[in-house]
């Protein structure tokens, strides 16, 4: 029944079980019990190990590394250097070991140190690495493990930049199982009522593949920072007090003059960059000049279908790369065209 | 060309200008000139006068309270007390009064004070008051001014909760037109790169009406705020690492025990309490038992086809009151029966 297309970062094999986070007594026997799994951050960057190459695939596949609490005790008495998330139960379908005891639900947390090396880990994963920098280094994941490193990423990204209170300056402390901060100082605002301080922070972002008025034409653009000869699609944080659609059009005119009318959605993924969920759109062009904004983007251009087409095809081209297909924009590109899934 | 839905909160006539905000010369010389315009808000609440009763509609309309730079000039002095936030300028196209002056752009500010007292504004507007509490009351501003108060209330609402560095707990200081806050302490790390601490915060959240396997039914439920007898479209915050469509499935399942299937996007509302982005949805049950969570909502029930369409109609009904039609869960119940605009 489920038939929207998967982006990558948003496929997962756990069940978030929100109602779980209060419940302290079951949490605390799930952090002890044999049949948890934990996966392990360093400075947010998660251990890893090489699956091999597969053979249909030109790049090497990468898992995360899986732990018990017996490997990771050390850490659960630090928890001033240490931040500690439940991530869910694996759901009955994709349950790769079964617990007999106890409710039968495997419990996956999430654990982010400061600085760690990989020596004491070793034992377990030969060759285990921290992933460094995370980009594009990320993309490499089993595509089932995306979605668990995409939520865990997000909220010990949250605890690691929103360790103070934004209403008083005062010290939080995590609680309801990582999805919660808490103001230490009596009195703070933030005490009374429910604001969105105490809670972890989702950017919403719009991506966009901008068609030209003649339907065979899109609107690419490159930012600096992008490898020699890709383009992708536009993108901006969406603003307060604005619609996605709207949103859709000012980024657009502001970063390559072009107007924009109608706006249609397509498909999301989440971006664990640190906590950004990127919506993706088609627009049709009622303008086609192209002024850049230099202060944000280094180029923006018309393609016709057919380089586009090619470079989906053959991958590096001349004149236009885009995107992995791990990135929505590549995605959107990709639905522009119409070609099927199989490409 | 532009075919999308307009909520309520959508609707604005100004450009927001965001390459103006950090032309601070530019600024200043707005924030001085005579045919800029301020709205002004006393604890987040907008400062607003009656416009009389519409024949058509039952409930009285109201207006921002409009001034010039003389009007707020001793509230500029003191940025201790005052957030002061640059809007954008007024689109061509619904321009007002025109500028011969200058660049004829007409900027708009917005202004918040902590405690305001109503006497010095009385002058210019007559009976002019403080909206207080904002809510239902700001359902009742002139639609093309809603989208203004919107953004404005938005961003001043996190100017009020977000004064002190979430990374280190440092005083901040506005910037760029309001849309930046930076941390004062040397050595930050929220100064070197580019973090979201620094940039107002939209939450989005699902909200989606979902539609009985038999097509006849949707799913509505009651939170115990609400006044007697309205149900409305089950809501809640999409969470780091999720997509839009698995945040309804999730929501959902959690709140109502029905399990959903496929989903899609229908249109969005920006909801200013503080700064929330609805992110507005269909979706298709694939189970039907209901069991209600006790701690987020109060009732969720299956609603005829004729039963929602008698409260759409009537308004008021015995069994079911639905939200206004200023709220998405109104546009959302609409756009499943069917009906055309004129409703
Ligand atoms: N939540 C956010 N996180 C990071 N940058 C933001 C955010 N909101 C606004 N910005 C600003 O948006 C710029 C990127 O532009 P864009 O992605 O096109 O909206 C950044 O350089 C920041 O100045
Ligand atoms: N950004 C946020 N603002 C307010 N409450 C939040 C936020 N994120 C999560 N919550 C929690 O979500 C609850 C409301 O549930 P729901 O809207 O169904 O997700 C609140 O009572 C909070 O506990
Ligand atoms: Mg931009
Ligand atoms: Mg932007
Ligand atoms: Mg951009
Ligand atoms: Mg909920
Ligand atoms: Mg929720
Ligand atoms: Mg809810
Ligand atoms: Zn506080
Ligand atoms: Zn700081």
């Amino acid at each position: 029944a489920v038939e929207e297309c998967e982006n990558y970062f948003s496929s997962t094999f756990l069940d978030r079980r929100s109602d779980k986070r209060t419940d302290t007594d079951w949490l605390r026997g799930k952090q002890a019990d044999a049949s948890s799994v934990y996966i392990i951050f360093s400075n947010l960057c998660p251990l890893v190990s090489l699956i091999g190459t597969k053979e249909s695939a030109q790049e090497p596949e990468i898992k995360l590394c899986r732990f018990q609490s017996d490997d990771v005790k050390e850490f659960l008495t630090r928890p001033d250097e240490v931040s500690l998330i439940f991530l869910g139960v694996e759901t009955q379908l994709n349950k790769p070991h079964s617990v007999e005891q106890g409710d039968g639900l495997v419990a996956w947390f999430a654990l982010n140190v400061e600085k760690l090396s990989t020596d004491q880990f070793e034992r377990k994963y030969e060759g285990c690495y921290f992933l460094q920098p995370p980009m594009p280094a990320l993309l490499q994941l089993v595509s089932t493990e995306a979605g668990i490193l995409a939520q865990a990423r997000s909220v010990l990204a949250w605890h690691s930049r929103y360790k103070f209170c934004p209403t008083c300056g005062g010290k939080t402390i995590i609680e309801e199982g990582g999805y919660k901060r808490t103001c230490q100082i009596e009195g703070c605002p933030s005490l009374k009522g429910i604001h969105n301080t105490s809670y972890p922070r989702v950017d919403p972002v719009v991506i966009m593949l901008i068609v030209h008025p003649d339907g065979n034409h899109c609107l690419l653009g490159r930012q600096k920072r992008f490898p020699p000869g890709m383009f992708s699609c536009l993108a901006g944080f969406i603003e307060p007090g604005e619609t996605l659609e709207d949103a859709v059009r000012r980024e657009v005119k502001e970063e390559s003059g072009v107007k924009v009318g109608h706006v249609q959605y397509v498909s999301c993924q989440p971006w664990p960059m640190p906590s950004s969920l990127m919506i993706g759109c088609l627009g049709v062009a009622i303008s086609t000049e192209i002024t850049v904004d230099k202060t944000e983007i280094e180029d923006a251009r018309w393609f016709t279908r057919e380089q586009v087409v090619e470079a989906l095809i053959k991958g590096n081209q001349q004149h236009l790369v885009v995107p992995p297909r791990h990135a929505i924009a590549h995605q959107l590109i990709k639905h522009w065209i119409g070609m099927n899934a199989n490409l």
